[in-house]
């Protein structure tokens, strides 16, 4: 018969078995309601040492047979414990019977060259190695990457992107799965993690965070999270993943709106769209505004730096005349058309840069600098606005419009630019940060400048301003030929 | 002509002026916005003598005429400082030269008497104080209450509702006007509050707060936002706001696609509803949640603690068979039957509490105690069970499967009662926690209780394991008539 000791920790051990066995019950159930895990699924589990990932490795065990399993260590060669974590993931899967293949990543390197952050870079190449590891060792056939986050990781995205800005989709915050990445921990908090370890008695390395991001995610794990739990509700990681779900949910509910109701009012094209009036009043506004987003990114060629404010202002062109027009991010233009609103992307060019040093009088004729030749001509026929050919290289302009001299330069303080045709004017540099253009080109762009009013942005848009209209009597041409 | 000191004072109050008129500007652009002011409103102004409502106050004088003003001042009569605010409200209208009124409440003993909170009790007695004075100083006209809250109020309460628990309606955080409430400063951070005031040399009292909720509030508001100001984004609270807006619009469409589906699938009245599967699979998952949520809400006459789980047990019936059922709050029985779903509030009546001090064991006939009458009868006619009538204090149960004595008592550990047609039970106190029984009224139900398995919860719900069937041979009729 066991003694008092024995007994105690027998119960130890038994509690220890009923706490690991809730946690895989847990995890599994998680994973069959989301579908992580098919039955023969072939699983590379990214492997730092930390504890959510020695954790995962665990419980993956238990659920997946071990032939199906490939632990990958991502070495960073940043940390001064690299080696040491490397050398720990490498015994574990040796212990556990699970094969095992650690890569060495330079992201430092990789982000400078780059232009990219280093935590960007970072898990760049994470998932490369991930996919080339993957494809050597499971030969070809299609592999899963698990992934450790948890539930208290979810909270942390959440408020990093309330607090930077977010929409929906930023509730949403940690998707359980995304392409062939899973994240079967995701349901669990990092104490649950932690107790669990504990509980069957398995080791593992502190995570030191070497990422840029993460001291700010850092402030919200250390400080604000701890304050939310301690003194609003211990609960606080839970209920914030139980909104995340839901945002889930109807993130997805609403792009399925949007696209339905897109397909019903808007034609999209390469570059254009028309967003047609005829069935625009059935639509709640929250959906009118999810089109022109959709629209807008669309033409763009990408949903960032769109903001509420520009949605506004398309929106507002609904109740105004025929002819109204509004500038937007990525060079766009919406109108205010007979059919209803058409936003068109204007000279999809790439600026022109050089590094011209002073100015330079033009000409009428050929004008040469630095291997480019800027040619103005008077046209002789009056041509209509609309008929004018889009090329990027060469614009026409009204002459009568000119003041000064015209000249090629590099942009100066007070340029500014008439952005459209009602004379709305910006200055260049506040119209360069709209366009994203990064600020190391902005210096070298080069301009043709009428005193300190923009004629063009050689190799992207003509100032509004000097745009041919019917009324225009004298037409200059002016041609750009690069190198 | 000026000296530089002179100089430098007119230029401070060119600033102040300049900051003073943007603050007005950015007010009414909102107000209009949101539709808040219109031209002939009277307007109440809940006057503490904070910051945030004397700004108010002096922005509404710029906004709107005097004489559609009147400032309403609530002494809680609990700080110390009640007297010293009212008289500064008294004397900052004075000045100003607007209609004025302080009322007293008590809000504790008011708490005290109906079991609310202090802060409940607050609010109530503050609206119902706002509504008198407004209906007694605009001779009946119509009048709104506008209320100072500001932007990091507004974020303040986005994160509680995240920490607590919520959903899309709780991220939208505080609402620019509900009913005749209006908030036109929601739009201004509390710091521009207090730049405004300084800048047109106003002065405020320091709000102390005394209410239960600004205790969790408060750790928000000190420590949260500060460190989500100066840590990860000094625009947080803009940026809570913009999701806020967002979220209200969104949850708006939610409410109205929800209602659309609702009537397109449910059919619901009073105690019960029909959940029709014709054209569920038409709606997107998200939406048929919302669905649910709506029936169980309107079914249980509360959305209150109509959990995630719940709705999801209900969804799960569509795909069981037929007369596959589930337990709810609020009485609430969800069954498959053949057209779809049903939801049904069993016995919609009150628990009958008495102080009983011990067991009565039951015998045929009469029993009484303590003013109350039991009868128990042997029915002679088998009825069938969908023919038995809903009475509160009247029941009929199968005789045979009783296999004690009966008897009347309060509850004991161990109690337990069988919850659906399946034979699952639960413990009693578990029911009791499900069913939101205030504790304190929980020791004091009447039972009838077979052992430790209860036959019915008096004036409530019957055990399903003594329900009558079909099978039944001998049929119990209980009837319970109170004093």
């Amino acid at each position: 018969m066991p003694n008092r000791l024995q007994k105690k920790y027998l119960a130890m051990c038994m509690k220890g078995k009923l706490f690991s066995n809730q946690m895989i019950s847990k995890v599994k159930a998680f994973c069959q309601e989301e579908g992580l895990l098919g039955q023969n699924d072939n699983i590379i589990i990214g492997l730092s040492s930390g504890a959510d990932s020695v954790c995962l490795l665990c419980v993956l065990l238990e659920l997946v047979p071990k032939e199906q399993l490939l632990a990958v260590h991502i070495n960073h060669s940043i940390r001064e414990t690299a080696e040491r974590d490397q050398e720990f993931a490498r015994k574990l899967c040796q212990d556990k019977g699970v094969a095992f293949k650690a890569v060495k990543v330079d992201a430092i390197t990789y982000a400078k060259e780059r232009g990219m952050s280093t935590e960007e870079a970072g898990r760049l190449l994470r998932y490369q190695a991930f996919e080339e590891v993957g494809k050597e060792h499971f030969h070809g056939s299609d592999f899963k990457v698990a992934i450790a986050h948890n539930m208290d990781d979810n909270a942390e995205t959440v408020l990093l992107n309330l607090f930077r800005g977010t929409g929906i989709k930023g509730i949403s915050g940690i998707r359980s799965s995304r392409d062939n990445i899973i994240r079967p921990l995701l349901c669990i908090k990092r104490t649950e993690i932690e107790a669990y370890l504990s509980s069957i008695g398995q080791d593992y390395c502190n995570d030191e965070t070497n990422f840029s991001d993460d001291y700010t995610r850092n402030k919200i794990r250390h400080h604000i999270l701890p304050l939310a739990k301690e003194e609003i509700n211990p609960r606080a990681v839970e209920r914030v993943f139980e909104l995340s779900n839901q945002a889930e949910s109807l993130y997805d509910f609403i792009e399925e709106e949007t696209a339905k109701a897109a397909s019903d009012i808007a034609k999209v094209e390469a570059e254009h769209a028309v967003i047609k009036l005829e069935h625009w009043g059935n639509y709640h506004d929250y959906i009118k505004r999810s089109v022109v987003l959709d629209i807008l990114s669309r033409v763009a060629g990408s949903r960032k730096d769109i903001t509420t404010a520009h949605i506004e202002s398309v929106i507002n062109l609904v109740d105004l005349q025929v002819g109204r027009e509004v500038s937007l991010p990525y060079s766009m233009v919406a109108k205010r058309v007979y059919e209803g609103i058409k936003v068109v992307r204007e000279a999809a060019g790439e600026y022109i840069a050089s590094g011209l040093d002073e100015e330079l009088v033009l000409k009428e004729g050929k004008n040469s600098f630095e291997g480019s030749i800027i040619s103005m001509e008077v046209e002789s026929n009056i041509i209509n606005n609309n008929e004018i050919p889009v090329k990027n290289y060469t614009k026409w302009v009204d002459y009568d419009r000119i003041s000064n001299s015209l000249v090629v330069r590099h942009r100066r303080r007070g340029d500014y630019i008439t952005i459209n045709d009602e004379g709305r004017t910006k200055k260049l540099k506040s119209y360069f940060v709209d366009e994203k253009i990064p600020s190391e080109v902005r210096d070298k762009v080069l301009l043709i400048a009428d005193g300190s009013h923009i004629v063009w942005i050689i190799g992207y848009r003509l100032g509004s301003y000097y745009k041919v209209t019917e009324r225009t009597n004298k037409i200059l041409k002016l041609v750009f030929k690069g190198e």
